[in-house]
């Protein structure tokens, strides 16, 4: 039988120097995950059988007692001390298992030698022994701290030879003061949404708490607290009895989903959407942005010489895409159809191209005329990629957007949304659209799926929404938006007038909006986020409202009168009336 | 008083060709929203104190009865008839309301106008008569489907002058073909977690459902189903009390961090995040890969002059963030840090530089020489990017990773790392640092927050990991990786030798690896996912276990047992012992 001497793995691969360089480093990796020692451990001490044996005795968790270690450990130093020559290792204590009868091993290996070829060290399994290197701080001069980045104004002093490195600290700090210059810098609001209270929630500050109405949820139907959500949450349908969704698959879904990730949840929820849509098939992303930043840059990198066409107002999420992917991209004036078809009339008509839009436009409130948007990319051989995240839950017989309102889904190629009242984004398409993303799409494939609770609302919210239910709050939510509207509109506020359910006032000014916006607050518990730049161009800054089914004509009232009396104290002046509507009409 | 012709907003924009296509868009458009509508029917009814009035009254939600709104219609429908010209509309049917009092207004308007401009259209407002356009199906002729996008193979025979477009559906037919025939195309095991089970889980197949055990879980310490994850989900401690996550926050956050979506629960979690990498701050994102990506993205984008060294085994969410910036990138061979300063010696040190790399890599197990990474980076001048992903929980006295392992944690620049159990990821570093990515990464910025039931379960979990029992767990985990690896080594299957918790097995060809995990899922019921690429180059396709602390010694002895007669019976060959031993010394 071969004597083999075998090299530790982790040593083999570094120099000399860089085994002193690391040693604490060595003995860590190796303290705990040597799969050589613990071969030679399980050797010595429980293998019985033969190799497939299914009777193959479990391995003890600590097989040797510090005593026996110390004493490997100290014939080791012995040898290395007589000799750098590798020499068999004989003696290994043999572990006093009582349960494992001491035969013969019946599988042979030879005998196996660990070395390190290095006498400073020990081999990283004795690290249990009490002899452990004891980390030595390094010596000043050989820290190599990144002063410039760890700290912001102490860089120490430098020998006058060595060039000076960038200074990261000192960069990041600029970027932000000039954030502050420009009043784009954003505080956010720390607010606690408390169920049963919605629109009403918590604002927590350093020192206080107190009740605040929100006017710029996102959770445009409050379904984020209803009750069927946070049921699902809590409980799942099965065998029609409820079993809790967290104590039956727990908090998270463990990996890709391509990696253990992917469950009945997932599919289920796929196919609602599907569904939904009236799509084919439907594949969720952990949000949104991810939805429409992968699958726009998946399609015009793969698909060959593509083009896109892009309308100028598009979501960040998609500009991402776009961008990233190089290739020519055609900008269209907002909602401008002509201005669409005069850019498409350019390219030949078999190149293929992808019409992006959004139909409820998220910072402007305004809706396209989807139809014709998509007749006018079909007529020069483009599909559509139509984000639908505004307006999914809020429009259309079954909430599926103004797809479903206008009678147009089956036109629509890609349809992008958002699995309102909790987090999550997706797509619908055909089947081989959507498993074409799903196969190549780096965004998809790379992340780990969404966990059980998430997509146990996300499956309840769209249930409600498809429900006479969700009909009725549709149809509260959007006699609070004209309700809302008209009263701003009566008070002399400059409301960016749009048919959707989002009322923009316009400022103009960031730190004006931001001013508004901090008395609201502080004055009348009234939360409307002022929005600057970059979410809106420059000198469009704004406050954005978006009235739910749940707040009341009091609450209306009160937000009106409130706003005006900030507007007003702020030096802003009221629109006259009949001033107001001679300009909208000629303006 | 002035009388005032006020056109409709929704029609004015239009040409008559556009309002004509847009008949039913147009009707559906003004149906719920149009600010004008609702202004009038308010003066008519409700509107009866001063502007700013306490006591004004709530509008009824349906201000006019059918009847009524028949009369309205009627009326204008006479007028245009009679003129085209605008004429004041003087004889709106007051609202019989019983509370508000007939007064004069207050506040005097005019009379206000509402003129489509067009004799084919009705005004929006009166769509709620019975006298609503019917949407007619258009001609066959301008239906303007995309065929070539919607149906596979049934393309339509268009005129032969017609220039053809693009076949969309063809070709991501082909690019799916093209997966299958390369063994690359996926299909997602179904996996449904069971609480209590872990790491047992539900296999369910369209009909069928059994017990299976699950190896290649990213949930590492299972804690995905660890009891306090689940209570957290659904309770919180308040005030000494536990209440209910879910039943006081809702299931999701209710918008991005700006506007309305930033809680006491997410900024909570981000302190224990800088806490427990020794940072000032941390930024959470709503995963690790948009963490990676948009951070890597928008330092190398704002940093004047920026470069980038990128570890070639990097993460997918990494190279897409560098990949995109499009700043000069060198690559270095995997964890090689000589390979590493060679390339950094050449771009001067003044030059801001970013290293990134991860600590334990994901797919080969390997863990850098952290220390002398950073060193070299530092050297250089470069600030370091340092993926913990697959470290954090697992490695280090809290859990913090390999940085806190190896004590290293102070030299850090930017960890980024998973909010495990659960989704979401961040990062950690100088307040300045994560304020300059909270302030400009878009993919921060322009997305909805986590949930709270998703914050709730990571602040349990880090806190798990931060305690007795987190030591306890990654130390049993730790056993049982070694148990693994060392009975799979014995068996004679190909192991690639690494420190960390991730055993990987060569195959090098999808079409077996996915054979082998099939064969694993189907007859024994063990479910390793094959690593295929685009996750790992082609030619290393391999097997990936990840033992976690709850798999037991009689689960091992039973996967390797079956992984061998699997390997086998696919007709490859396991190692013979001595020639392994000697190959892994020359090889």
């Amino acid at each position: 039988m071969a004597t083999v001497a075998l090299k530790c793995p982790f040593l083999a691969q570094l120099t000399l120097q860089q085994v002193r360089n690391s040693a604490q480093h060595i003995l860590n990796v190796g303290s705990t995950s040597c799969p050589y020692y613990s071969k030679l451990v399980r050797k010595n001490s429980v293998y019985t059988g033969t190799q497939h044996s299914e009777t193959a005795r479990p391995m003890p968790s600590m097989p040797y007692t510090h005593e026996e270690i110390m004493t490997v450990h100290k014939q080791i130093i012995n040898e290395q001390k007589q000799s750098l020559a590798v020499k068999p290792m004989h003696e290994l204590p043999k572990k006093q298992s009582t349960a494992a009868p001491k035969e013969p091993y019946p599988h042979s290996y030879g005998d196996i030698i660990i070395s390190t070829e290095c006498q400073d060290l020990q081999c990283p399994f004795l690290k249990k022994t009490p002899i452990m290197l004891k980390r030595t701080p390094l010596d000043e001069d050989t820290i190599e701290i990144n002063e410039n980045f760890g700290k912001t104004a102490t860089v120490t002093t430098v020998e006058a030879s060595k060039p000076k490195s960038f200074e990261y600290q000192a960069f990041f700090n600029e970027k932000i003061e000039e954030k502050k210059r420009d009043n784009s810098y954003r505080i956010f609001k720390r607010v606690q949404r408390q169920s049963g209270l919605f629109p009403q929630a918590e604002e927590k500050t350093d020192d206080d708490t107190r009740l605040i109405t929100i006017w710029c949820s996102n959770d445009y139907l409050g379904l984020g607290q209803h009750p069927k959500l946070k049921r699902a949450v809590i409980s799942t349908k099965c065998f029609l009895m409820y079993r809790d969704t967290v104590n039956m698959h727990g908090s998270g879904s463990g990996g890709t989903r391509n990696i253990s990730g992917t469950t009945p949840l997932h599919d289920n929820l796929e196919k609602l959407l599907a569904r939904l849509h009236q799509k084919e098939a439907a594949l969720l992303f952990t949000s949104c942005y991810v939805a429409n930043d992968t699958t726009l840059f998946t399609l015009a990198k793969l698909l060959p010489n593509c083009q896109i066409f892009s309308d100028s107002g598009n979501h960040a999420s998609m500009i991402q895409g776009i961008r990233n992917s190089q290739v020519p991209k055609h900008i269209f004036r907002h909602n401008d159809i002509e201005h669409l078809e005069h850019l498409l009339k350019k390219i030949p008509q078999h190149v293929p191209k992808i019409v992006a839009f959004e139909t409820v436009h998220s910072m402007d409130g305004s809706i396209c005329d989807l139809e014709s948007m998509i007749d006018v990319a079909h007529r020069y051989g483009s599909i559509t990629f139509i984000d639908e995240v505004h307006a999914v839950g809020l429009y259309g017989e079954n909430g599926a957007g103004v797809g479903e309102r206008d009678q147009v889904l089956h036109k629509m190629d890609i349809i992008s949304g958002k699995a309102f009242g909790s987090i999550g984004g997706y797509i619908a398409s055909t089947s081989k659209m959507t498993d074409f993303i799903r196969s190549y799409g780096s965004g998809f494939i790379f992340t780990t799926s969404l966990p059980p609770t998430v997509l146990a609302s996300a499956t309840a919210a769209i249930e409600i929404s498809m429900s006479d239910e969700g009909r009725y709050l549709r149809q509260k939510q959007q006699e609070n938006v004209c309700e809302l509207r008209s009263k701003l509109i009566d008070a002399g506020l400059p409301v960016m007038v749009a048919p959707s359910h989002i009322i923009p006032i316009h400022v103009g000014d960031a730190a004006i909006a931001t001013e508004l916006c901090n008395d609201l607050l502080s004055k009348y518990s009234l939360y409307i986020q002022s929005i600057n730049y970059p979410t809106v161009e420059r000198g469009t800054e704004r406050l954005r409202i978006a009235p739910t089914p749940h707040h009341t004509s009091a609450m209306i009232d009160y937000l009106v009168q409130s706003l005006t009396h900030v507007w007003q104290n702020i030096g802003l002046q009221l629109t006259q009336d009949n001033e107001r509507i001679a300009t909208r009409q000629h303006g």
